[in-house]
């Protein structure tokens, strides 16, 4: 089944409108539920027999689940986090290979399109992510169970604020500014429906774009550390996961061959699904960053391509805008 | 305006069925909208003309917003933070006093007579906080116009699984599994009825019984270091958030006269919003924590007085149960 949410029509985005996209991608047509929260919710999940075909259009999607009520977010490509952690200066300590590191983060989602709104001075880098969207997970669910409650997979592009980080980690409560919402792909497919779903995880290419140059070419199957059954149930440790809760993968990275950090795609490695790894590799290298973060005009696009090259989720494009700032009415 | 959420007669919980509460706690009548999210989305605030008037039970309510799309709570009263960092045995930075404490928190939320379900061993504690559910907020909302979006006030006893805390804290990211739901008031009140609001925060005293016994009278208007403005403000510096997000203001703590941690109610002081406050200061005057986590049977009660000693919210009062464990089906 892949599924998408259109804007919705009566001038109201909220939880947009529920379509099945059919095989060829050309058409699509309405579910019986209004929206992917409503289905989950009460079932309603197949197409409506009355509903009208109409011609399937990415740009007038908003993402699968526009907007959630929970986003837990799981760092399992390893790669990525000790990478991060030396552009800090810290080591990564070895709990973190049994014990998932995973934030809360922002449950509303961004259409595939919507621009990234962000100050330049807040260090806008991209995240390519591959995320779950789950069925309801009772409290204390085993690992060897919870990828069963997997209903839909998608994309995810994790915007970061990377110069807003430093300071809240300091504070110890995890990723709040630094982290507004993620954009996610146009379309949403269930693991029945899904070449190269595991089970547990994803094996295709996960391919990120800067500006139409290629950033990374990443293999989501390879160097997960933690798959998607470890990462919801350690975040059902404690409480039941809500029907529609996103877990999201974490940044896909590959490490070398060699077990080192990976290698740009010009060298003949993976490359990177964001900006700050190939950082951290040119100042290894260097001792200076040369890739600069995002800026306005700059282009993000996300896709992931399975074995045979065919597009499994839909293209993620986003442009950097300026941040939005409201005027203190006090001060008019 | 004096809402409350009823548990769906319809079997499924989802979002309830929004009823606008009489001012003698008697009666209740529906709204016109379904429930409070789609009141916040669409309208339909107001009570259904063709509503047929009912008995308010408390006990029939879930939370006000069952399911919420963002919950940020922040930690506005320092004396808490203060203490619970002794406890930990780290000072607080100077920059706390300028920039605020936040965390992205779970945003399902319990009905006030829920049980907690949790292990002892996880070292339960309860938090009495006051939160504000809003409007939508734009992206770069100032201080000085944020609190214009509060929509509705209410308690909140916010979990806090204190033996899981340090691990999550050190890993850097936030709390995932050591803040389980939190437990809501029956009845949240719109600030324009709500006795006690100033415009940006809230006066009145906070009770907070364990077993029966008083823990803490704690007054809220005093010592809350950012108010509701100021929150809003900061969380929502680099996102819009959406109509429905929950802004806490963390576990509400009064210092002594003399600056100093706050003393017990037996000692004249007003007590504490949370075990783990008593603890540390029981351990700050003989060198060990009395006051035990909670376990199984245990109560926690939460409620608001005005100057008159009236309710303001009704009742959270839950006790404390085992955890839940799913068996994993393939060891069956």
């Amino acid at each position: 089944m892949r599924i998408a949410t259109l804007v919705g029509s009566d001038g109201f985005a909220g939880d947009g409108r529920l379509v099945h996209v059919d095989d060829d991608w050309v058409t699509c047509r309405p579910a019986v539920a209004r929206s992917l929260q409503d289905a989950l919710d009460r079932g309603g999940l197949t197409p409506d027999p009355d509903g009208v075909e109409q011609l399937f259009d990415p740009a007038r999607c908003t993402a699968p689940l526009p907007r959630a009520f929970g986003f837990l977010d799981g760092s399992a490509y390893l790669n990525h986090v000790e990478l991060v952690r030396r552009a800090r200066g810290i080591e990564m300590p070895d709990s973190f290979l049994t014990d998932p590191l995973m934030y809360q983060g922002c449950s509303m989602f961004e259409p595939p399109l919507a621009p990234i709104c962000a100050a330049p001075e807040w260090g806008v880098d991209c995240e390519a992510e591959v995320a779950v969207i789950t069925t309801f997970v009772p409290q204390g669910t085993p690992s060897e169970d919870a990828a069963s409650h997997v209903a839909f997979v998608m994309l995810l592009n994790d915007v970061s604020l990377r110069h807003l980080i430093p300071d809240e980690l300091a504070k110890g409560f995890g990723f709040v500014q630094s982290k507004p919402p993620s954009a996610c792909s146009p379309v949403a497919v269930s693991p029945d429906a899904l070449q190269g779903w595991d089970g547990r995880k994803l094996h295709g290419t996960l391919c990120i774009d800067i500006n139409d140059t290629p950033l990374g070419r990443v293999q989501t199957g390879e160097d997960m550390v933690f798959d998607f059954g470890d990462l919801i149930a350690h975040a059902a440790k404690t409480r039941d996961l809500p029907a529609g809760t996103v877990i999201g993968s974490g940044t896909a990275s590959n490490r070398s061959p060699d077990g080192g950090p990976g290698k740009t795609l010009a060298r003949g490695g993976a490359g990177y699904g964001c900006l700050v790894e190939q950082r951290v590799v040119e100042t290894l290298e260097s001792g200076a960053p040369a890739t600069p973060f995002l800026t306005p005009g700059d282009k993000v696009t996300i896709w992931m391509e399975n074995k045979s090259g065919q597009s499994l989720f839909g293209r993620i494009a986003q442009e950097v805008r300026p941040a939005r700032q409201v005027k203190a009415s006090s001060r008019l």
